[in-house]
């Protein structure tokens, strides 16, 4: 037996769900599901509640506690009656209990005897051209990988799903951008085993298109539909790209990883260690090292369901970039850490301080616009040297305003929204941020737990699964 | 009368020869000529000595003191002996006194009577398709200007060559790298006169083609054979752009002043006031407000004709300048200074210092080359983090040789010519120099009154012309 398929062999029975946990959660979920019959029944309602997800698909790995139960409503209700019912339904199930949560339409989360439930309610059709919403779709998932998958093809699927996870690939999430559980299956489904896959991912091209069903003749049919780094196109409905949500971040990763994994298959690519933080005097001994400059904002994170937090948070760390970047900073690196109660925005700067001189081209020489030029900038204040003439334009160094980030940091997030924030993240900061610059985040660091594993990982920068590759 | 022609016929007062003026220089250049003749003739060299160049011309700017005796010989002379025979006549005249200096041939320079006379020995030559070296054509030039200007235009001439002398940009030597007299000349006859010059060069696009006597039938042919900012065909011979020397830089600066003084006409453009230089405390000041890094690199001057050094120092400091560069500074200007003794290569730098970390791109992602480059990097000492995927992408962060500019240079001018400066000043470096850093550039600037004018024009950044306008 190979190095490989011993791996793998010894991963499978880790992540393979053990006879009696399956038995407890399809017991559990058969429950439930009799109980969201028996309230829509007193409430006169016509539903039919379907567990979906990888626990219907048997696809989920050991451990897992999620549950998706659908309620699936005739098209004879609108869109608004299946959300108001729905909520109304799954509440007298769990007994009131659960937090209500917002995608296209409203649902309730709430654990039941330690599993995780999410009830969710959607319309019945029969193929994807008919859905009214994007959940509609995932009973059809549901059937399709029951239809295409036998015993074995489950046990591939996980070792692509735990693969993915210790990989930090796994989840279709914003914040993650990964691979999320149907795209596995249909990985697996594609190229027959987990093996399959990775080998045929590292041999994938740019815009890679898979398209299981042959929806598209041609592939570039295909890229010019959908246009992502991975294109997958969803058995069930060729208009979607099952791949959407992977980056190309991602994607590399998970090829990079894939790479080293058939070269040199290990166990610590499913289950990487955990990753022991940097104390502080490390931390300071590897900044100074680097010799660049770090600063945290800090503020009161956002009440907002995970994808919406997570399209502000990226869209305000881009905004405060570009304008560190406008007053004339140097970003090496940007990162974003987000806990319910606190999110921290994290620059790596060159330096701290620039110069105050800032290059300002003009016209050329001998234009309409050179005398207005010249008598704006000749003798001014704000004018360091010249105007001058250089090779076929006229130029003049300009007095800056901020020569410290942090100053214009403060500056500028007086005025979150006018500098580009999303309104929820500027709303947040106009309540009060902190700002943490150089030796100040040593401190910020050492109180803030939570806080020093993502940092490590941020500040040392390498994938897990290579930082665990130290003493091979 | 206009404002113009006023400053025009004030200006033209100051820079005609005087009557006595003219004749003293024509009858101490007719005994000088007669010399030539009366020892070539006891040497039974048949050779016909001329003046040529501005005196000849009588284009020259009350003041000059410099006169071209060409030395014609027939060309049944070898290209040595007229080398030998000029240098040996021309000593015979002169007492034995003066200077060789070298171009094509070897010539002297030599005062006489308060006048510096160059005697260049030449070949006879009927049209330019004939000449064997660049000075043959000279006569051909003066005979072409003698015929084609009339008192009037001699006069235009003077006010064109003493703008460009106010302006800066008269000298086609490679350190001006600006307008030759001969060039003046051919520009005023031409457009006709000194206002119609400037008013054509504001309005001159992109590789301008002047071709007074039409060689080219078609200016793009001119454009393909010189392909230069400025191109203006030599009437005596179509292989020859006369502003072959004239820079971007100083073709700009021309149209700019051009444009200025059109517009506001005074005499400041032709007679700028001397500039005083800044103070010591001026200086500091300055530069704290710049915030910027200074650094001079002082050594003895090679002793090569003006051309060569020029050629040599130019290299040099672009060689310099790319050592920085890729060592991760950045450098905002450039600039050298150049006495008989000591030459200063002067840097300004956005900052001394720079962070260690230096981000090194790696193999795609899953690329052949990707484990290479992990085993090579993971885990090495010169490495500050990662290696890491970027979206398609390894990259890692290593760690810099050089964090300060200067410690940087002290290393590299220890090897000179293995950085690529010229082989003089290679040489020169070699025998020692000296490093002034920030604050050590006010001591070294405090001691060299000669450098102190010229730092201060490099560093206030303006052209002359405007630098006056300042009270207007």
């Amino acid at each position: 037996m190979s190095r490989l398929d011993d791996v793998c062999r010894q991963v499978l029975a880790k992540v393979t769900p053990t006879r009696e946990e399956r038995d407890r959660v399809l017991r559990l979920a058969g429950e439930v599901i009799a109980r969201v019959s028996e309230e829509a029944g007193k409430l006169g309602v016509k539903v039919k509640p379907m567990l979906v997800g990888s626990m219907a698909k048997d696809t989920w790995i050991s451990g897992d506690q999620d549950v998706d139960v659908f309620m699936v409503f005739p098209q004879t209700y609108s869109f608004e009656e299946i959300g108001k019912l729905g909520l109304e339904i799954a509440r007298r199930v769990t007994g009131g209990r659960g937090e209500e949560q917002y995608a296209e339409h409203p649902y309730l989360r709430a654990e039941v005897d330690g599993y995780m439930f999410d009830f969710v309610p959607c319309f019945e059709i029969e193929e994807a051209a008919q859905l009214r919403s994007s959940v509609d779709r995932t009973p059809l998932h549901t059937r399709y990988v029951l239809s295409r998958m036998d015993e074995r093809l489950r046990g591939e699927t996980r070792l692509l799903k735990a693969f993915m996870k210790g990989v930090g690939v796994y989840g279709a999430e914003l914040k993650t951008g990964g691979f999320s559980g149907y795209l596995c299956e249909l990985l697996t489904i594609k190229y027959g085993s987990f093996e399959s896959v990775l080998t045929a991912a590292v041999s994938w091209g740019s815009q890679e298109v898979i398209d299981i069903e042959r929806h598209y003749d041609d592939p570039e049919k295909a890229r010019r539909m959908f246009n992502s780094p991975l294109i997958v196109v969803d058995p069930v409905d060729p208009r979607r790209n099952v791949a959407a949500a992977v980056t190309l971040q991602r994607l590399s990763e998970f090829r990079a990883a894939a790479m080293f994994f058939l070269e040199e298959p290990s166990e610590s690519f499913f289950f990487p260690p955990k990753l022991s933080p940097l104390t502080v005097d490390e931390l300071a001994a590897k900044m100074r090292e680097r010799g660049t400059s770090m600063i945290f904002i800090e503020f009161g994170t956002p009440k907002l369901p995970p994808d919406n937090l997570w399209g502000q948070l990226t869209r305000s760390l881009q905004s405060i970039q570009k304008t560190l970047e406008g007053g004339g900073f140097r970003v090496i690196s940007r990162d974003v850490w987000s806990s319910g109660e606190k999110t921290v925005f994290i620059f790596e700067l060159e330096s701290r301080r620039i110069p105050a001189a800032k290059r300002h081209l003009g016209p050329p020489p001998a234009s309409p616009h050179q005398r207005r030029f010249i008598e704006k900038h000749l003798n001014a204040p704000s004018t360091l040297s010249g105007p001058r003439v250089e090779g076929d334009r006229w130029v003049v160094e300009v007095k800056r305003k901020y020569t410290e980030a942090d100053t214009l940091l403060r500056d500028a997030l007086k005025n979150p929204s006018g500098i580009g924030l999303g309104s929820y993240v500027a709303e947040k900061v106009s309540e009060g941020f902190s700002l943490y610059v150089d030796e100040e985040i040593l401190s910020y660091y050492s109180r803030n737990r939570e806080f020093q594993e993502h940092f490590t990982l941020t500040i040392t920068g390498k994938p897990r699964w290579l930082t665990q590759r130290k003493e091979e």
